[in-house]
């Protein structure tokens, strides 16, 4: 909480830079505050306890660490009125953190420009803390079956975890940094500004969404910056994993990645049927392939760009869109969705089976990345696409008590669920979610929270082991 | 082949019994045509060869079994011309033998008696077929991860299997059969004519949906009616496998049956939620929980009948339903869909690996029927549900070729592959499938046949793997 608000300084300079004094000061009213509080609740609890940290601590942690960052980032937008409503500011700041990229928002360009940094400023921080969450992290407390590499990650004893989490997490950070640096610069090079290049890179590398633009990426007429955007935002979809691997020389382990191969030939294959079914709508091959490779990249990935309406595009590129975003990013990356690696697997696991029909006896063994893995892993995995589906569902049946047609309320479900941002019909990229009542923007907030941890890490609170001693 | 077309003449019986001369002759042109040519196959390839049977063959002749009696049961309406264009023809048959009820035609009414009842008792070979070989065959073949009393039966050696699914299929059509006698004549008992009362029958106890009305079982207005035909969907929808047991003693397997309790748990608590919703429309609440519950049960158990037009309810109620389009009926029933037992399954499987991330040391094993299963079961149905949704998806973006918007595309994909037959929008329940042009309506013959039979026996044809020696 603390980190949070020392990160509000930063929107604040910008807002005083812009000579926005209210919002400047709403930012260190929020900052002062919540610093207050932590350090009171810190002295209240803490003092002269030490207890050890152990699985069930870190799943409280973290859940209650993205509620209580939300509600914090929500201050900020309440002091100032930019978003008067509280339940307003809990959805934007929780989309913000869940990189969703939703907004309640009606006039973007009407947000002070402190605002609007401190939005995607939210983007940028959840990426990162997502990234540090699943590669680093999820792993040793064994969420979610994405935990491949659990025999190189040390038990889930807090001592050992410690050195091992610091150190990936501190290389971790530099790539994403590094990545930061990088795609504003090409931004700055293709003819924005520092703070658009900046807050569009916070939305592309946290696959979020948000843009300082009602038109979004749009906005921007020039294709260099819509070929950077697509090109980082495929970048933020790939387990920051592999760049640690890159980095530490193993490049092998990089090109054999089973994950990345299938995300980079869903994303091809996906982009080329879309550029040619549109091919009559935008004149010539390569612009059609510049807008329907942007497209495919910000749902694929899901982070909520768009740079063409594309609930106006024939139905067939609207239904690989939808296609899209039931896959989502790669695990250990900022995007969100189902994941391919879950997918992947059980695809496998499916070609297993039916080679073990033909041959009732015959060994079928279980391939990632090159090597056999243990087939245990298909549990979590198949108990997270029954959760994922039927959390669809019931989101859905939820939003639809406000009266909306099927393909607004499952989409919406779909979109926050999967940390997407726009969906169809009524939450379609041109428009956004403020016409919904208070009651169904807080299951949606739940909802790209639930989807953002992996479901299990905020389903496992609610069982009755869990609090058993 | 042969048999299909002995059964020709009971329609063949019933268009006399009408004076309908044309449709009674095309009836007995079809089943002679097809029989001569059977014999002169049998001749052909079977005179002096004497092969082992093995799964392989017993894939090929389930697959291609449904293909032929499809292509021999289009025959009749083709030659009397009364459904004139073939492939309009072979989709009616193949949505009859799968028991799906998705229908081409524009005016049902129109059709001659002998046509109706031929296409009521599609459905009804059908429904009888897939219950022989969910529960008697494709266990032993290994198909689906529906294999949950493997150990029960033998090993995958013909001159085992015989006598065993001879007996099995024995009981098994002696249940359908007093099935079909006791729905029949309550239905007569309510009103309806010997004709409407079979036909309907057979719509019901195969969950298949075809009707001899336009407005379906909406144009009997007998309260009756309606509810006997809710049960007898509600039944149809459960394992047959049940009744075995009752019928051999076992009761208290029976009650212990996890599917069936969750099954009718669905049914009940689903149903209960629209008919609160609908309370306003139906004016009282029993007739409000007389239309939820027939609506319910016809969309659970992938039936397809209407006594309303579901596209008109209120929001809620419609996503409940869009909600079960996804569920279907029980293993080893009349059912389409993914199946009660699979999606129980996965979610045990999940609530299970939420208890080895409290307690990572712990060992939690799967019960079903009160009793501990293998977690291998797992895979095959781990596969089930991605292909499943593969092709769900994939189905959508053919049918979306056609232009039509993603909730159109998207349902019709679910009530073809899931063999429900309506679906929303134009595939509502007050439309037909008549619009589509020719090459979507084979793909979707080819979803109706591979959504009935459970994906893998047909896939499994389609794999390098199933042609090498």
């Amino acid at each position: 909480m603390i980190i949070i608000s020392l990160f509000m300084l930063f929107p604040a300079g910008i807002a005083f830079f812009y000579h926005e004094t209210t919002s400047g000061i709403s930012f260190l009213k929020a900052a002062g505050g919540v610093i207050c509080l932590s350090i009171f609740v810190i002295f209240l609890t803490a003092a002269g306890r030490k207890e050890q940290m152990g699985a069930r601590e870190g799943f409280l942690i973290v859940t209650f660490g993205w509620i209580f960052s939300s509600l914090a980032g929500a201050l900020p937008f309440v002091i100032s009125k930019q978003i008067p409503r509280f339940t307003d500011a809990f959805f934007e700041t929780m989309s913000g953190f869940t990189t969703t990229g939703a907004s309640i928002l009606t006039d973007i360009e009407g947000l002070s420009h402190g605002m609007l940094f401190w939005r995607s400023l939210t983007h940028w921080l959840g990426g990162m803390g997502i990234v540090v969450l699943t590669v680093a992290l999820l792993p040793i407390l064994g969420v979610g079956g994405l935990n491949l590499l659990r025999a190189e990650a040390p038990g889930p004893s807090v001592d050992k975890m410690t050195p091992k989490i610091k150190e990936t997490a501190k290389i971790l950070w530099s790539i994403y940094l590094l990545f930061t640096v990088v795609e504003t610069g090409l931004l700055m090079f293709g003819g924005m500004n520092l703070f658009d290049a900046s807050t569009h890179t916070f939305g592309t590398l946290a696959t979020g969404g948000f843009s300082t633009r009602a038109q979004s990426v749009g906005a921007f007429h020039s294709p260099f910056i819509h070929i950077v955007i697509t090109v980082f935002m495929v970048l933020a979809g790939m387990n920051f994993n592999l760049y640690y691997k890159l980095v530490s020389g193993k490049v092998k382990d990089f090109f054999k990645d089973t994950e990345m191969r299938v995300y980079l030939s869903i994303f091809g294959i996906t982009t080329l049927l879309i550029a040619v079914n549109l091919i009559n709508s935008y004149g010539t091959f390569g612009r059609s392939l510049q807008y329907a490779g942007f497209q495919t990249a910000s749902i694929l990935t899901t982070t909520g760009f768009a740079t063409a309406d594309f609930s106006l595009w024939p139905a067939f590129s609207r239904n690989i869109l939808f296609f899209l975003m039931f896959v989502g990013g790669s695990a250990g990356s900022t995007g969100g969705g189902m994941k391919v690696i879950r997918l992947t697997a059980l695809f496998k696991i499916g070609i297993n089976e039916m080679k073990r029909m033909i041959h009732p006896k015959g060994i079928f063994l279980l391939r990632l990345n090159g090597e056999v893995v243990k087939k245990d892993i298909i549990y979590p995995i198949a108990g997270f696409i029954l959760f994922y589906m039927a959390l669809l569902l019931g989101i859905t049946a939820v939003v639809s008590t406000g009266g909306y047609p099927i393909l607004t309320s499952f989409t919406t479900a779909l979109a926050t669920l999967g940390n997407i941002g726009p969906g169809f019909g009524r939450v379609g990229p041109a428009e956004n979610y403020s016409f919904f009542p208070d009651y169904i923007k807080w299951v949606l907030s739940a909802a790209m929270m639930l989807g953002r941890l992996e479901l299990y890490t905020v389903l496992v609170i609610l069982t009755p082991s869990f609090w058993k001693k």
